[in-house]
């Protein structure tokens, strides 16, 4: 579930509510837990994003520091001002200036030090201008105005997409054989109904009264409490209270952000209009299926409800053996009251969701040995309470004896993401998995770890890895009364004398018709209590509702006959667990981007406008694989040109052939920048010796 | 746009609506074109299926010989028993016998012939317990009872579809170096608006006005008919009106479907009760975009807009040159009213679309050579008309030069797609081009070719092929008040004197803000008649309305100054025209299974229940491209087969491991019934030289 995430959790928490939904915004609302309050508009170029947060210790020190060396820096300057008005000798002025500099270079690398921390440093500008000018991405339907929250991958960004899908389908679906399936967008009511969705996927939402205006009342506090904390003669104490008032948003129910709205006096942006109440909005899209407009229907939220829709096909196709892995590419879409963060928060995007099903005793992993001495950076619950920087670098079987780790199921799918991760181009040190804190999953969860990318809007969640327990089997057994669930058979057989519920056939089969057959299997699925429980209500009652087929029927007491029975029991029927690796690729792609750029130094351009943006991007994903160029444009270089591009042609080797006229290293540079992986110059020597 | 089709047409065939919406009804409702009737239930098992169709001049003769045939048949039936009554000579009685047989051989060569040309042969039921049994595919939401219309593709038919998708784009994109699109699915109002969808992209539907049970009318009239012509005692005249009646309904609009529901006396199937008028259901998902409510959107029904939507920047991409293709992989969504035929025709589909933008001059290719010795079966339009069987087998280079291709575009398409064809595994034979006839074309389009697949369900439409000329550009361009066109340049400029249009800048943005901008560029890109047409209707009415960003200003008298001016023309900017190659994935996947599918013939099992079903799809395409399997499952092998594994398994090459106690032969058999293209047994020998 990754790729998005949010609010199901914000309106829901105490509900039993799936650990996939938490995530994204709790990193961009506060992605540093509460500890004390550092805020200085001096230090921070980007002092809207920036205004406030909570820092570590370690960061509280490296704050202390700065704030000292300003001061010092300062006098320094007035010092060396002084000097020079005295005309004094040009050595101690220059002694002064030195120290100065070296001040200064202390204050700019812990400045770097603590910004990096938080979010990649990139000329947002240079990278904005080359995604667009190259193509990589753009709103979608600009020639209509836009709609936003939705974009388009232009031939760049869309090559590396299928590139990487087609990576993650040979690093995890072939070489784990894992069960892909194909499933639909299309959900019908009952579906998201049983799985919660429908209920509690929202996010609170305030309306403008006068114009209908909507806006989502986090977003809205968030801003207005970034406004308030720019003002410089805030006492200490109020500015606490805002800070802590905006790290808390993303645990705030609805009427504790309606309390909010109202205590700050927020009015709509813009016009200054009354809101209304807060209220909670549905991401779903909604549609009708079929006709006659009476079937409810939604565009899904995940990929996920596909794979459960089918776990006992493919628990049979696996021959009823656990564990065993199905998996899902596919679209899912969210109605986004206000889209940001461009790429980031988008109303329709790709997933790659596997889902794990094992044992619930048994969460072993036979390949753990060929993940333990992978080395990745861990940024562990009992971590993030403590110093809040950016985690620990050890192995996956280290963090596994640490126990930071809790089973090697979910360490073997942390070791196969950190290689996948290296082998797409995210950078080392770039990335982290981050543990949810207990706070932050749904009680069901055992645990929670996302893949964080460092982007230049703080660490972004791309990839969730959740151990889910048996919630979403339950609640889809329960709304279809279908037992979903494996067969563990004992070591050896038991006799046991139970209450059996045997179906008087003929009576069900007038009542019911074709359904009759679903009650009857129902019936034979109950277990000892199951019976005991239908028996007492059909004798109080008289009768007793019963779902099969995914419908709910009231069954009388002369359908079912009840009586006690030996029976020879094999073993148990369990409901399996489930651990959830789920990749948003939309996220993925762009955190590459981001983490790829760079802009090239070029002594001769010392203009940033002439200086170019350069891609370096991992072959395994490029989006071109070869350059094909003639040293010169001329006629004797073209047709070995053309042959060598018939050959990757044939090859099915992505390449660009560049005969424009300009200099062979301007279209180099033109290459570099969409991440080109390798070049193949056609000179004269190719001709001579075909090199 | 294939894949499925249709009804755009029905609803609109006078309009000028894409040509991609013709198609496969045309197929279904009535394959052949009209010549004459023929009517047997003698000879064809498949009644239902078969029961009225209109023959050509062919296959009337072979009808013909057929009926005298059987009469023959009869006789010498009556003969021999009369013979063996007379206690005749047994060598008389045997000639006779083997008379009658080889009667009997002749009349079933010319029944399978005939069959043959219309449907494939196949064991429905072994096949379809095949796709079920080994999960190729399944119907969505099962646990739910499931949602008419849509599928999920199981492990073996979802890696196919994926290998399907990766060998589509390596055959086009990376050969032909197409820009590579990633659109979105959620479309807004104006863009389906402009391309006619809105109002036109419904099917004829009729209520059940008790109930509101929906049905569509051409789909109760078709029953209806078949049930009618079952019906012996039918006089020769009432059948002919009844098959042409049959033939005709997919070019019926509405009152027409409604004249003769009415005469038909059609009621609702099962209840028998009173139907409603016939009206347009438009076919589209509908949802909302965003909180409000107010801004109504779709799920698209084809990808081909959002290419359209990126022209200028795909135009810029490729230098401001043509000719360029652009292409698209994704989701496509129909709200049918009654989903019928399985897996071909779904609310849910995977399109791969190609929009090949040329100069509407120069549709000539420069790799023709590449493909014109390649050979293909063509049915052509006169073909159609001429004798309905199944086409001429001939080059492409010969069908250009006999003008039955019109131009090298459209038939280096037809070539390549021939190949991908035959890469994918589609028979020789079984598969053909189409052409369309010109009623069932969109007055605009020039030509539009089908590969039509032999199928249990006769011809489908797996790909259009068609040449859209401007059409989609010009509507998107007057509805969006951008112009989307390239810009041709003179071998030298001339100087010409026109009629300019020159904003008043200030009172422009005055009015309209940054709107202005989007008014003013507008005003350039006017012609000479654009801008003479402006001034009339600003000289009477004072104001004129522009269309600019998406949105219509009206634009009043002083903010716009006429005056004659020179100007120096370099070149002439043109609407490119566009040739679509369109790929339904879903319908392609359905074809090569059941046309890849046989029953092994096995002396030892001579009961239909224990034979097995064989898919021999080619490796290009099957699920899983090697079966590891230990010759016997003993422990000395079991080392070795894993190693096997674990290798293939590194190298991303899809694999299955059979381990399972099951002899050897069984394991192979069931590899073979999901295409397993390549077995590796491990035996006694791999141990000692690793064979």
């Amino acid at each position: 579930t990754t790729g998005q995430s949010v609010s199901f959790v914000r309106c829901g928490r105490s509900l039993s509510l799936p650990a996939r939904f938490v995530g994204f915004p709790t990193n961009t609302c506060s992605y540093f837990p509460q500890r004390s309050v550092f805020f200085s508009q001096r230090y921070f170029q980007s002092s809207r994003a920036m205004a406030a947060f909570v820092m570590s210790e370690e960061e509280e020190t490296l704050a202390k520091r700065l704030s000292e060396l300003s001061d010092v820096i300062e006098a320094k300057v007035k010092e060396i001002g002084d000097l020079k008005k005295k005309k004094a000798p040009k050595d101690e002025i220059m002694k002064n200036v030195n120290e100065m500099k070296s001040l200064r270079e202390e204050a700019d690398q812990i400045r770097k030090k603590i910004e990096m921390e938080r979010r990649l440093e990139i000329n947002k500008e240079k990278f904005d201008a080359l995604m667009k000018g190259r193509f990589f991405f753009t709103p979608s339907f600009g020639l209509y105005g836009g709609v936003s929250g939705l974009y388009d991958l232009g031939p760049p960004g869309c090559a590396m997409k299928a590139n990487t899908i087609n990576l993650w389908r040979k690093h995890f679906i072939v070489n784990e054989g894992m069960l892909e399936l194909d499933t639909t967008s299309v959900t019908p009511l009952n579906v998201l109904k049983a799985s919660g969705h429908t209920a509690k996927f929202s996010d609170w939402m305030t309306r403008e009264i006068s114009t209908g205006a909507c806006f989502r009342a986090d977003h809205l506090i968030k801003d207005k409490l970034e406004l308030l904390l720019q003002d410089k003669t805030l006492s200490a104490e109020t500015r606490e209270k805002y800070v802590h008032t905006e790290a808390s948003l993303d645990e705030m129910e609805g009427p504790e952000l309606e309390k909010v709205l109202r205590e700050l006096e927020i009015k709509a942006p813009e016009t200054n209009g009354e809101l209304s109440e807060v209220f909670p909005f549905n991401l779903m899209f909604e549609t009708k299926i079929g006709p006659t407009g009476k079937n409810p229907g939604f565009m899904r939220p995940e990929t996920a409800q596909g794979l459960f829709m089918n776990f006992d096909r493919l628990l049979k196709y696996n021959g009823g053996h656990l564990p065993f892995a199905a998996a899902c590419v596919g679209q899912a879409f969210r109605n986004e009251i206000s889209p940001r963060a461009g790429l980031l928060r988008v109303l329709e995007f790709t997933l790659c969701e596997i889902e794990h099903f094992v044992d619930p005793t048994e969460k072993t992993h036979p390949k753990i040995d060929e993940v333990t001495s992978i080395k990745t950076l861990f940024y562990s619950r009992e971590r993030q309470s403590r110093t809040p920087m950016r985690g620990d670098t050890m192995t996956i079987g280290e963090a596994l004896e640490a126990g930071i780790l809790q089973n090697q199921t979910l360490a073997y799918f942390i070791g196969r993401t950190t290689l996948f991760a290296r082998q797409i181009g995210l950078k080392e040190g770039k990335f982290r998995f981050r543990q949810h804190k207990e706070k932050e999953m749904a009680h069901y969860a055992c645990d929670c770890w996302d893949l964080e990318a460092l982007t230049s809007y703080g660490w972004v969640e791309c990839i969730g890895i959740a151990d889910r327990s048996a919630f979403d089997l339950t609640v889809h057994s329960e709304a279809s009364g279908e037992k979903l669930c494996f067969f563990k058979p004992y070591d050896k057989p038991v006799e046991i004398s139970r209450l059996m519920a045997n179906p008087e056939k003929g009576v069900l089969g007038k009542a019911f018709k074709k359904d009759a057959q679903g009650i009857i299997k129902h019936l034979a699925t109950l277990d000892n209590e199951g019976v005991a429980a239908l028996q007492k209500e059909m004798e109080s009652a008289g009768k007793a509702d019963i779902t099969a087929n995914g419908k709910t029927f009231s069954v009388t007491k002369d359908m079912v006959k009840f009586k006690e029975g030996k029976e020879k029991k094999t073993g148990d029927n369990i409901v399996p667990h489930v651990i959830e690796p789920s990749f948003g690729i939309g996220r993925i792609l762009y955190a590459i981007w981001e983490q790829s750029f760079y802009i090239r130094q070029d002594k001769e351009k010392t203009k940033i406008e002439d200086q170019r943006g350069v891609l370096s991007l991992s072959p395994a994903v490029a989006p071109t694989t070869c350059l094909v160029a003639p040293l010169m444009v001329k006629n004797e270089l073209l047709p070995a040109t053309k042959e060598v591009v018939k050959i990757l042609s044939r090859a099915g080797i992505s390449h660009s052939e560049d005969c424009s006229g300009a200099a062979i290293g301007r279209r180099y540079a033109r290459a570099d920048e969409i991440g080109v992986s390798f070049a193949l110059t056609i000179d004269y020597e190719t001709l001579e010796n075909r090199t």
